[in-house]
């Protein structure tokens, strides 16, 4: 027997449907899909173009933003990597020449990694198109547009946080 | 010497922003937040609540949506994992009852994999559960934000698109 073939009882639906909540359910799923969409086509890029993976150019766009380096535990928090990944990927950018590595002053147990002026040079020829390619794939939304979705994602990041906090609490 | 203690000269500034689309790339950097905050709540309330990840949640609700099942390699185009990952994720949901497989009438070579009735069940009963989480990651914007972000997010997929097909034709 089929479920599909008989209809749903009252019970069942109620159950199944508490509140109609298909419009936030479809907004989330559209929010998913634009950000799948995007992401991807920025990695297949930069794979294409620049020969980058896209941990890669989030590391270097890391250690871009803190010039006087950054602890191996502070870079791999703000990355969304493994610790293991986030390793090997530090071993290759400093045996290409991108960024070097010397102990910690405060603590010689840590090592503090930043970009060597070779890296921030290529870090920042790919950054730049990078940026030409997300302002390209946000070219269909006028200048207005664009200011409205900043700002309901801004309150959609507050009402996200929110609920997370609610459920921590 | 470090890069940042001297100003940046204008060639070197001509090359790194060759115009300013920053506003642009704060927009996508904000729509990735909300989309991995949102995420990754609804990834961990799944496994704290229901012990489900969301490949397997994922995968039960895409079978929901056919009731006469799908074949294995229609499964993966529409999802997001691996052919691996896919053909364990289906041995585990069949060995633990929710999907059941058959061979093909059209081609034998292929399995035809549906929920079965508790699955199916189970599944519902964690769908509304996950319909009313989201509503609630959302709860933060009236009905009228709510509509506009729809709008907006439907602009920026077509956008995203338009910019994905000119790059491969």
């Amino acid at each position: 027997m089929d479920n599909q073939t008989i209809p749903l009882d009252a019970e069942t639906k109620a159950l199944e449907m508490p509140e109609d909540h298909r419009d936030e359910l479809r907004l989330w799923l559209r929010l998913l899909t634009c950000s799948t969409l995007i992401e991807g086509e920025v990695r297949r890029r930069l794979r294409d173009r620049f020969d980058v993976t896209l941990p890669r150019f989030d590391l270097m766009a890391q250690l871009d933003k803190t010039p006087e380096g950054m602890t191996l535990s502070d870079l791999s928090k703000r990355m969304m990597v493994s610790n293991g990944n986030l390793t090997s990927l530090v071993d290759r950018l400093a045996a290409s020449g991108h960024i070097e590595r010397r102990v910690s002053a405060i603590d010689r147990r840590a090592q503090i990694v930043k970009l060597t002026p070779a890296g921030r040079m290529e870090f920042r020829a790919i950054a730049a198109e990078h940026e030409a390619w997300v302002a390209e794939i946000f070219g269909g939304l006028s200048q207005r547009e664009q200011k409205d979705l900043m700002r309901l994602l801004a309150k959609t990041k507050l009402s996200a946080r929110n609920a997370i906090m609610g459920e921590t609490q």
